[in-house]
């Protein structure tokens, strides 16, 4: 059998259909019919080779939901038919420290699903069947990928930072990550403070549950907020300016980051210390994590604001993606 | 009544003999004859006026321990004749957040020991009574005046950062504050490792209590820790150059800094991100932590090494902690 996919053929290509021979399965691998696939910035990234670890055809694609049409011989927790999604990782050791104490996305030896892998750009793949999970009936095929990718990363670097419920929480930047960090903090239970460049932004934040929203205008803030932060998540690609955002977190309050930021963050010390604050930096999650995300996602009704482009658009959707004008995050679904 | 104590008449002058009038007693105040103050290098600091808040004539000394002869009106938890001790803080205002939290070291209102204030090079100290420790009877009295400042404030930092017991921690620096680290950390269950720059400390750590010691010459270290940390407690006052010891951190480890150290300290972001580790800061202690220290102490027979000085030969003490040749802590006591 063939898999018909959607393929960079060299660095930075367009998309073009391409075909490959449907790998071996494994005893713990599973086949799934992908039925949606999301379009996040990495996939740009590994397109253009910004990471110099791109192999080519390169198929994209790591937001994947499907179904299962085919198991290995040694995979007993799902089943043909059962709806499931897979994220960044394709894979871990799971027999080092990291990977026992359930935090597979810190494990030296992890695979993402595609490095040295075809993706989700196709109609099937063929993937560890440990790292696919059950999706909960109440979520929409189109909102399960992007859940799987930047859902997890602000949903881990939340709770990671100490979120719990009753807390005053920070969300720098309102895009693709921002706008489910937003919905997560908001519906768990916590008061929710978005920071946004864009007025229009900050209307959109109060819809998504947010209390009160500070538009940032260089360093210059349109009012402080009325109380200061547990937690501060700031999910902006860009470098940030620390010192302010440090002035506004509470005493034993934690600065968090996701994505790539600088080589070096510079943090103002007497700040750091006076108040006892810390920084952190969370990567994704691990599959305990990723579970009882998509279970807390189900509950209280986190999604995605996506726009859903057939498959065969995939250059046009990459194009939105790449000039950050998608409105929040590219689905690839016929 | 006369106190006579030991004062800088102008900035950096040597100490000579001074008296001035008893303070008046307060309801919540208290008298304390000064059987012995510890000197530390904040002392000196205030000498210096390096901090630009200092007033002259200075009395020194947050280090302080002696008998309450007296009390005011509302004193009801402390009685003549109890040992008590008094550290960096002197009050605090007691109703903000952070002080109905325990916490009146992060108090924005709180007042140290010396600011404002006349210190324990003294023969008597007019204080709160509330920030007067009773010291438990295990303690020797040349040995309080030190956990109370350096000693809480590395309790305070390795205890917010995370540590518990059979843990891996590493104390950067064996001086006045790391030699105390090292006793917590190692009686209170974990495998201790101390960086230093001499051989000779790398022995007197081993005495300590420390299981490994690596000598520190400028980039290099004498060997790799055999296993990474949860905890990293620089103690140093000088810049530390992060990349190197961000790599020996564990998963979730925590970088924790105390004391003053540059404006802004550059952290080296994809190893925090990739580990999910953090970077905190942590000055001194509140109350119920001191107290909580205090039992620790005298429980595990945590105590700083010390010399001791007679209060009239307080400038060659000074003289010793200010050119860092002092072992580990100096202590006036006649």
């Amino acid at each position: 059998m063939k898999i018909n996919a959607f393929a960079a053929e060299q660095e930075s290509a367009p998309l073009t259909a391409w075909s490959f021979d449907t790998p071996e399965l494994h005893c713990q691998d599973c086949v799934i019919r992908v039925s949606a696939c999301g379009i996040c910035h990495s996939d740009v990234h590994m397109i253009d080779n910004d990471w110099a670890i791109s192999a080519y055809p390169l198929v994209p694609g790591h937001e994947i939901v499907g179904e299962i049409v085919e198991v290995g011989c040694g995979v007993s927790h799902l089943k043909v038919g059962d709806r499931v999604g897979v994220g960044w990782l394709k894979s871990a050791c799971l027999h080092c420290e990291d990977c026992l104490e359930g935090n597979e996305n810190l494990c030296d030896n992890n695979q993402p699903t595609i490095v040295g892998n075809h993706g989700g750009f196709a109609d099937h793949v063929v993937t560890d069947s440990r790292f696919a999970f059950k999706i909960p009936s109440g979520l929409e095929t189109k909102s399960v990928g992007p859940l799987l990718c930047g859902g997890i990363t602000v949903f881990g670097a939340l709770h990671y930072a100490g979120m719990t419920s009753g807390q005053r929480i920070g969300i720098i930047g309102v895009g693709g990550l921002g706008h489910m960090a937003v919905q997560f903090a908001a519906k768990m239970g916590n008061h929710v403070t978005a920071f946004t460049t864009s007025q229009d932004k900050a209307e959109f934040a109060a819809q998504l549950g947010a209390h009160d929203a500070i538009v940032v205008d260089g360093d210059s803030f349109s009012h402080q907020p009325s109380k200061k932060f547990d937690i501060l998540l700031t999910t902006v690609p860009a470098a940030l300016k620390v010192d302010p955002y440090m002035e506004m977190l509470a005493s034993d309050g934690t600065l968090s980051y996701v994505g790539v930021g600088e080589t070096h963050i510079k943090i103002p010390f007497l700040p750091l210390l006076q108040k006892r604050r810390r920084v952190m930096a969370s990567p994704t999650g691990g599959r305990a994590m990723i579970n009882h995300m998509l279970e807390v996602a189900d509950t209280h009704g986190v999604a995605p604001i996506v726009e859903v482009f057939p498959f065969k658009q995939v250059n046009d959707a990459i194009a939105k993606v790449r000039d950050g004008s998608i409105r929040y995050r590219a689905v690839l679904m016929d």
